[in-house]
């Protein structure tokens, strides 16, 4: 979005492009809100869509039928992330449309057509990545989502449906579910759509075919019939009907009655030319190299006594600030510094206040708030290994590797531990400590830990590293217990860092996206990843066709009354 | 091949493409190998790469240091299946390099520089079938391969390395095995590279990466430590313990030691302008209409008494007869004819004599020549399966549609079964039957059956189908049992395939490819789709990247001096 297209493909800039400018925040609040009205009744949210037509992130479409663009998914998220944290008493949250006749249309087809290839493809991830936190909700957090559909979904609209743990569809022989992009579009309904059916409500696979291929969707009994939603309900009924299916669902959750939840203020951001400075965290940025280094710093106290403490703290409880910032940067570097390759972690502070933190998350687990917050670090590694950027840890004299950030190391292409110390420079040693953090809550998006990824069909070397729980390991241990990647003394350090970073910023970033989506994710493929793999990389590619994005490509000619013209060869 | 590039990327026409009106035919025979010299010794057969630098298929490049095209592979491939068919007696092959320090430096750069989008990536999928049906020999057929590494092997050279059951690397002090693709070219090793290296040889993913970014690879001890290789041997002994470890490989098969071989011979061809005429099978061509019907015959006599009737008939055995025109019809359809989109399949004949030949084949499934047969149907239907066409099955009066044929309407993105009889014409209704074929022997990529991939989530449906075994199912019956997609009669038939195949046409086929490819692999993910579904498809965004394919990409720029211009943003 901030640079102008530059594949070479005969595609002209459209507004979109030309507004690229503008930096996105990804920071709001409901009070903000133009697209979505979020209110809460004892165990039951309720989330309306209601997208406000002028109220486009950038000029040159208008978001009609609840259409949506990146800033209407903004909303969403915030909506979803607030859910969590300051609603533990919702069950069950009911999303439905304020218009008359239809739920959503999807994405903004005038936006899409405008929008350059790198913005396409970051707002379909960030999209994706929204939705699978809906089922995140579902599976772990107890609070699940019933799609009210109270008119018709289409495409995006019915994507963002599919997430959700129970589809009510108004049976008014109007309503229908559809997934109109192949014949309307000639692109694929990438978020998540095609994975879903298929995989998530095991649509037989040729009658996924006819559905997809269907512009007018499906409707009545043979949308249930086709499993494409779970019930049908004439609009007489609609609304009691799901009521009652929202407090059914209500009684499925864990999440506790009357506890207190926790505001997500306003994050302290100072914004600079070249990074941006968190509580927890700076982003610097070497726009000379094309890298940023997130410098992670520990808590400065102790953890908490106990639970009533966090309430008190709120989210200036160190993991929750901390990973709220890390969330807002990784998004932030996506969006706003496309031409930055390489994200470089580097963490400062004292190993001991994050060991307490780490045992203070494992100790009240089963707390609701403490679960949150897990699954918040969950979701946000997810991101960082969703992020197309190299990324590398080098692990210094004074950094605190241990537990929760421990991950973090395995969560990257590369890390580099110091052995020893730098020369003229009392700083002891770096050594990492393991947690149960690294052997369980985190899982990556294939179902396994980042170790069990690591040492694939080595269970032994998993094992080994659990017995070193709780121990200070330094860089010949770690690396004899293939923890970390090289180990570098003094004498090499800087040259070997200096030589790495200018050799990563020599290759093409396209060919690092795709080796490092192929790298980062062995093993058991599962619907998140077959989103992310599969589905998006055919969604990317198709982006760059001329089929769907040439002047004379279907997304151009949507709605000019021209029909497109297609390159009929088949690759 | 055939037709010039259209994307309306920045890309010039190089010799290749503008050689593109010639047919790729995929039959050879060892008399007529320019590249390749196969030769057998009891259970050891050698396959030596010694590519012929003028023996390119297409003009503008020399396939230098066994650099190869999509002729060499042609020939590999025909080496693979003899092999399998000729030489029940070979249990172990090795394959070696008669170049004196290169074993193979992959797919000819020049030549992918010059080739359009659309021979790039089917040149990739040919290649990858291939390197499939080395592993398939391997764990299925006892004819396991060891690569005996006498030199370098660079690229592809490594990745059809990485298919082999045992690597054997000469320690020299040069000899490397590398993945150079992402430093030089950007490009991705796509021919599996990525995926064998950590979801087959489970190397760590940190080392992964430093390996695919490190242009002269690794070689020695290194390359034993990490997996790369299983065995580093000095020149001096390295002949000898290549002859000891192929006796060793052949002590674990259970081919038999002197079984007479089925030989291959010549397929009986008719080409015409619009189709190709085999023994078993009609491929009729409508260019209006960009569609292709595959119309398959049945045998014209009752299954062989037993296995000594097979043997003297050879290939001209019903079953090995068709897959093997089945597999030339699909590839002659993927390089020769790329404007084709949706592939129509029928079959005539009786019913019967398929049935008696199916059930042949169940009850001789342990006979070493039965195996093979089913074996190369399997892998055949996996071609169809990967065939980026839309492909449906008609069901009509006089159809066979039985076991091994009925799998056919499992592996089309649709089904359509007359119910009923056509007007005035008074052949029966058809009917389907299902037999253990269904049930096992031909498994899809993913490792399910089509009919539990169809079936995802239903063992339920899977079951119903298997109670129906040996029955004639006539079109209420497979639709009740959702066997087929839809069942028009007479009334409706005609004008109803009419706009099927019209509005097919219509779309983009890009986005059908797209589409298809995520329909079509429901369930779990293997090292197999793995390789086409992720790998592929990001090698197919690449190969649309100007990074990678402009005049000023690296493809284009290898060899020039001149370095490859890259756009800098990551997507």
């Amino acid at each position: 979005m901030l640079n102008p297209e530059k594949t070479g493909n005969n595609v002209t800039e459209l507004p979109v492009a030309a507004h690229a400018a503008r930096l996105l925040d990804f920071q709001t609040h409901p009070d903000n809100y133009r697209h979505w009205k979020l209110s809460t009744s004892g165990a039951i949210a309720g989330l309306e869509m209601d997208v406000s037509e002028d109220g486009a992130v950038f000029p040159g479409y208008e978001l009609k039928l609840n259409s949506y663009d990146i800033g209407v998914d903004i909303e969403l998220y915030d909506a979803i992330q607030r859910l969590r944290f300051e609603h533990p008493e919702v069950k069950t949250v009911v999303v439905s449309s304020s218009k008359p006749t239809m739920f959503c249309a999807g994405a903004n087809i005038r936006m899409l057509a405008g929008a350059s290839h790198g913005h396409k493809v970051n707002f379909c991830k960030f999209t994706n990545e929204t939705r699978n936190a809906i089922e995140d909700a579902g599976e772990f957090s107890g609070q699940r989502y019933l799609c009210a559909l109270n008119g018709t979904a289409a495409g995006g609209g019915y994507e963002l449906a599919l997430a959700m743990d129970y589809l009510i569809l108004i049976d008014d022989g109007n309503a229908a579910v559809s997934l109109p992009e192949i014949p309307l579009l000639a692109v694929l309904p990438g978020t998540g759509g095609l994975t879903r059916i298929v995989d998530k409500r095991k649509v037989r696979r040729d009658l996924a075919d006819v559905f997809c291929t269907v512009e007018e969707g499906v409707k009545g009994r043979r949308a249930v019939d086709w499993r494409l939603v779970d019930e049908i309900v004439p609009g007489s009924r609609f609304d009691e009907r799901v009521a009652e299916r929202a407090r059914e669902m209500s009684l499925m959750s864990d999440r506790p009655d009357s506890a207190t939840g926790v505001q997500l203020t306003s994050l302290s951001r100072t914004m600079k030319t070249d990074g941006i400075g968190y509580d927890w965290l700076d982003l610097v940025i070497d726009r000379e190299n094309r890298n940023v280094t997130l410098q992670i710093r520990g808590p400065d106290s102790a953890a908490p006594n106990g639970m009533a403490d966090v309430i008190t703290m709120g989210d200036r409880f160190w993991p929750l600030a901390l990973v709220r910032q890390l969330d807002d940067a990784l998004l932030h570097l996506r969006f706003n510094e496309p031409d930055i390759g390489t994200i470089i972690i580097t963490s400062a502070g004292a190993a001991g206040t994050v060991k307490g933190h780490d045992a203070f998350l494992q100790r009240h687990k089963d707390n609701w708030l403490i679960r949150e917050i897990v699954l918040y670090w969950k979701r946000t590694l997810k991101r960082l290994d969703l992020t197309s950027r190299t990324s590398f840890a080098l692990v210094e004299p004074g950094s605190c590797f241990v537990g929760l950030l421990a991950e973090l190391l395995f969560a990257v292409d590369r890390s580099y531990m110091l052995e020893g110390q730098f020369e003229d420079d009392d700083t002891p040693a770096p050594t990492i400590m393991l947690s149960e953090s690294n052997f369980g809550p985190l899982p990556m998006p294939n179902g396994l830990t980042r170790l069990e990824t690591r040492f694939l069909g080595e269970p032994g070397s998993v094992a080994g590293a659990r017995d070193h729980i709780g121990r200070e390991l330094d860089a010949a241990l770690a690396a004899e217990l293939g923890l970390v990647t090289f180990t570098p003394d003094d004498i090499d350090w800087e040259d070997e860092i200096r030589m790495l970073l200018e050799e990563r910023a020599s290759f093409s970033p396209d060919a690092l996206v795709g080796m490092e989506a192929n790298l980062r994710f062995a093993g058991p493929e599962t619907l998140e990843t077959k989103i992310f793999g599969r589905l998006t990389a055919w969604q990317n590619w198709i982006f760059q066709r001329p089929n769907a994005v040439s002047d004379a490509g279907a997304l151009r000619r949507y709605g000019t009354g021209l029909r497109p013209e297609y390159d009929k060869d088949r690759i």
